[in-house]
């Protein structure tokens, strides 16, 4: 896979539908130096998966029986976004712990939703069955070349922006928009992968030196519980020697509590994971070098506007 | 006054301090076509006015006694936050109506509160006795040139960062931020002034011929009721022959859930007049005009982490 002609492809493809979101400096959060800050929770649908989603729909041919996609809640939400906007129909599995606000969320987005309970895994089991009967097309959401090159173009973007880091710090649940940062920047900057330590999905399988099925709770789980990396994200991951690290819950409340206080960002937990690794010390950088930190999902279970 | 160079003077003097605030363009509001937007309410203290007090502070000397503002709470937040970095002692009073939120936020920037009855004016009153017991520096919250020239920062950042609109929407109060911005721009963009219609202190000034003294209420009444326009903005809104519109209260609400919906931007009522003028009609861009708006506050007073 040529995953620099594939993510530049992608950028043209999604770029008439996608916000070019906000990036920003911001010296704060107590950490006594600026960091680049990629506001992508302010993408269509409250998070960065409407890429992957616009990316796969203009890229592969949809059947008429449309569209199929298992879901923590935004993927899900991305899709049925997509799906309407392009005049696809959408199904989507989402498993109960997506919580009230992403699955009103899809449902306006006018997508056939079905919640079954459990986690991730169930939805996605679930949708897998759908696509068999049905003929439908699986969105899958993070483990598919479009689905990756799509994110990746988050990346291209900040590129684009200007972004001056020499580190990038990114949460991970499957691994989908880690895989397109790792496919689009290669070693050329430092990648930090930050999980819940709740959620620790790559982190396992790097130390398993395999994707193995871990356990997943916390406060980010409907976002970051996948429960097994993607095998694209996974192999990305050993070829870029990514630096993994987890942080507990609090830290993650802290940070997002801090983005609110700090800078009128009022995100969901996985939107504020990343920059808890540098808030609870997870990740130091070292003296001088510059870093970075996406924000990617603003979805609260708790909307302020319900 | 020469506002050009008082405004690059003001520039160079706050860029340390405040926040080069993110600007993006969005196609949605349901206006079928992009606007620009700059997200001022990621300012320190949640609000623009953090420039006007730097900028104050910077430029003029400040009495052993130190300073005092009266505030409908994000000029005293700001004038706190500014004292508080750069080590002077600082007294804010402000109405009740400040509510909760802003009085906390006051309180957390350290500075000497005092919650007053009734509205804006009453405040201001006690500030000025206050100013002449004990000869602190009064920070007018928008009727002084150093607070107008830190406002005008905004803008020049704006076109610094590629402005590229015809018009430019902005809320008004007591005609701080809409100043600084007529200050600048002169007639070089077309500017929009937009006032609650509970709090239509400019627009009324206008159509009198000079600043009077009108009733406010309504959701926005604590950021945007100074109840009277100050003179500096009225002189420059003749002189610029500023277009003044007025939006009712649920076209501010109706924005305010708008801007969270589509951009997970939560706003207080005021950081969503400006747009709201262009979501209910109270002003129709013509065919091709470029519209930009300034979210200029996000100091909500059910703050979700209160």
């Amino acid at each position: 896979m040529n995953w620099q002609s594939e993510i530049t492809a992608a950028h043209q493809r999604v770029a008439a539908h996608v916000v070019r979101t906000p990036v920003l400096d911001f010296n704060g959060f107590g950490l006594g130096h600026s960091i680049g800050l990629k506001l992508e929770q302010m993408q269509h649908t409250g998070s960065f998966k409407a890429r992957g989603a616009f990316n796969t729909l203009l890229s592969l041919d949809v059947p008429k029986a449309g569209l199929v996609a298992a879901s923590g809640g935004n993927h899900g939400a991305a899709v049925a976004y997509a799906a309407q906007k392009l005049g696809h129909k959408a199904k989507i599995f989402v498993p109960e712990m997506a919580g009230p606000a992403k699955i009103a969320l899809i449902e306006r987005c006018g997508a056939d939703l079905q919640v079954v309970s459990g986690v991730y895994a169930n939805a996605l089991t679930a949708a897998q069955a759908y696509e068999q009967e049905t003929g439908a097309m699986q969105v899958h959401a993070y483990d598919a070349p479009a689905t990756v090159a799509g994110q990746g173009t988050v990346m291209a973007e900040w590129e684009d922006q200007g972004l001056d880091a020499d580190t990038v710090l990114i949460a991970v649940g499957g691994g989908g928009l880690i895989a397109g940062a790792m496919a689009w920047l290669g070693r050329r900057r430092k990648i930090v992968a930050v999980e819940p330590a709740l959620a620790p999905t790559l982190n396992e399988a790097l130390a398993a030196g395999e994707p193995t099925q871990v356990e997943v709770s916390g406060v980010a789980a409907n976002a970051l519980g996948a429960g097994k990396i993607g095998q694209i994200c996974f192999d990305l991951a050993q070829q870029t020697q990514v630096h993994s690290v987890v942080v507990p819950d609090d830290a993650i409340t802290a940070a997002q509590i801090a983005l609110w206080k700090e800078t009128r960002q009022l995100v969901e937990p996985a939107g504020a994971t990343a920059l808890s690794a540098l808030m609870c010390g997870a990740y130091t950088p070292a003296k001088g070098e510059k870093v970075a930190v996406l924000v990617c999902g603003g979805n609260l279970s708790d909307d302020p506007f319900g």
